[in-house]
């Protein structure tokens, strides 16, 4: 195990009705940013249920966060907080909606020139808003970290940033509001979580036995209940199993003392701003190429996570790491999104589009920073 | 999975070499009193590492807190930390340490008539000193969470409380320090770290299954390492990944959203009261009756441990729970820890004397309150 320091500071408050404890956990001089997206959170009643629980509050709201949050929306949001002398952000949505909350948290009270250098630059903030979140999409675990993904739309640029200043002061988690997602958002969310939890897994082994029986616990658990979801939407057990665990996955206690492997994350942020595709779209496609094409470093953990996930149990361990390689991609397709490029009508040419724009970045992907362009190349080759 | 709220706001640092790491997290203007037991920090080398990180510093020490820390012991440190107006506590050592130090803690401050309200009367309180920790014997998860178990040696009276308040603000947790632990300490902790976690797990179904696979990683993670820590005491991956067990067993995390059963704690604390035995050795011999008298409410729960910790897979419902209760009283002893009063000297007049004092305090034990003075009773003398 490597050494590591962990502390995660959100309050989570979970379960059916608990949205109303909005009004106990906002300090009583909140003044209120209410952000949110496209307006689903007025159709399931969320929104409702948050305005019921700010009354005697002072609020103001901002709407029309995109998927895959604008830094120029953020900033029409940053100018309301000033004007309006904002002191709270309460964001209502997915992972889209809370990074965006994160972005004008820390900007609102950026001094420097311009705020995309926090995101560019990766520019340490001194200090943030206090945000707090309302979760109705689980799948980016952005209710319990200091994690943020801006795109600049004039360049279409997608990057990630982070820090301690802007986690969560307390993030309420309602099963209930999640029972009306569309299939496809839930099949999104169920890969965002596997692929978290595998970028945390599927490294080389560290003999770090509590992280990996975590990480093997929420793969099962997504095994077990992403199909259900699709099957019988109402199920508050379903439901909630799957809410915790994508919180469970990305909020920095599996990747304590481990290698991690961003490089599906980042080739498939790439594929997201050339292609418009949803982020879990390109999850499904770059897991199984980059574990085909990193088969060798990672062959020990990708066995272990055919027995202790999928209950794969080959001599072999060639066929062992294949057929859990074939279980991956299968389970996505089951959650209904597919896993190879042509399927979204994008031809060959991403191959050499994605990994020259890595190639330009220089960026280092792998849990040993090996894998090159020309590697990236070959693993979206694989996924035509 | 029932509802809840959860933080913890403990910042850990793990690894090899870490207390060096005080010198960076205390506050520059920190007041110190070191609180340590009985000087084992000054034969295995912690002592002198703090020592180091703390040049610079003002501290005072503070050591002879004895296992199952007294009252009476903590009340003169507190007279110590108002006389020299100390702001920060740092605890070296195991649970006792720990949990001494939170009382003093919370004790410097308060401001009633007698702090023994704290733990007696389980008063809320409002402020508490700020504190750290450097530990070196995993058992009690003391470092991660605001408990503290403290006994009035004037009439043996042990007892639980617990406050947000005194959560430490950052805990440090080197797994070299307990290389030099005697063996009936590390059994003692393991065995510690299983009972936290199967009176968090070991109740009724209720079909959480993040909770039930991270409480099934820390136990079959204990029953890996537990005896391999007796036999080759300075592999480095054994220790780290016991330490990390025992945290995570008591940090609040597995016991979120699902219900929980502290009966053998509770008897096992009347035992030490009455008998002196080390908390480890009463939790060794309580738990294995305790799962035998609620065989029927506990089923479910006691064969799912079967099959997915000890790989015991019977079609006999019965024979199932019979194979799993054996199989925790086998590692216990396999750990070092007798799992019978007799072998202990104790006769059967503890289970007379033991319901005797519960039926006094009136507690109602397990996850369903039912567990009567009777059943202790019976419970313990199936453990004569």
């Amino acid at each position: 195990m490597y050494n590591f320091s962990y502390i995660n500071p959100t309050k989570l408050i979970f379960g059916a009705g608990q949205i109303e404890k909005l009004k106990t956990e906002l300090p009583a001089d909140a003044k209120i940013l209410i952000v949110y997206g496209g307006g689903s959170i007025k159709h399931n009643g969320v929104y409702q249920q948050i305005i019921n629980a700010l009354q005697g509050f002072e609020y103001l709201e901002f709407s029309g966060i995109e998927p895959n949050p604008h830094y120029e929306t953020c900033m029409e949001a940053v100018e309301i907080i000033r004007r309006e002398q904002i002191n709270f952000l309460l964001a209502a949505g997915g992972g889209s909606v809370i990074d965006a909350a994160k972005f004008m948290a820390a900007a609102a009270l950026f001094k420097g020139d311009d705020p995309w250098q926090i995101v560019e630059q990766g520019l340490s903030i001194e200090s943030a808003l206090p945000l707090c979140t309302v979760l109705t999409l689980p799948a980016t675990g952005s209710e319990m970290n200091g994690n943020s993904v801006i795109t600049r739309d004039a360049d279409r640029n997608k990057l990630g940033w982070g820090s301690l200043k802007v986690y969560p002061v307390f993030s309420i988690l309602d099963p209930e509001t999640t029972y009306t997602l569309p299939p496809k958002q839930i099949g999104n969310g169920v890969v965002d979580t596997f692929v978290h939890t595998t970028e945390q897994y599927l490294t080389f082994a560290t003999d770090a036995k509590l992280q990996d029986g975590f990480a093997e616990t929420i793969l099962r658990t997504l095994i077990a209940e992403g199909p259900k979801a699709l099957q019988t939407p109402r199920d508050y057990n379903v439901r909630a199993n799957l809410m915790f665990a994508s919180t469970m996955a990305l909020n920095g206690l599996i990747g304590t003392g481990v290698p991690q492997d961003w490089a599906t994350h980042g080739i498939g942020h790439e594929l997201t701003a050339r292609y418009g595709l949803d982020h879990g779209q390109t999850l499904a496609i770059v897991l199984p190429g980059a574990l085909t094409v990193l088969r060798e470093q990672k062959g020990e953990k990708i066995a272990q996570c055919g027995r202790n996930v999928f209950g794969i149990n080959e001599q072999n361990i060639d066929t062992q790491i294949d057929k859990t390689i074939s279980a991956i991609e299968n389970f996505f397709e089951e959650m209904g999104i597919s896993t190879h490029l042509s399927q979204y009508g994008i031809t060959e040419e991403a191959a050499d589009a994605v990994s020259a724009r890595l190639a330009e970045r220089g960026w280092l992907l792998g849990e040993k920073q090996n894998i090159t362009p020309q590697m990236v190349k070959t693993i979206l080759l694989l996924r035509k």
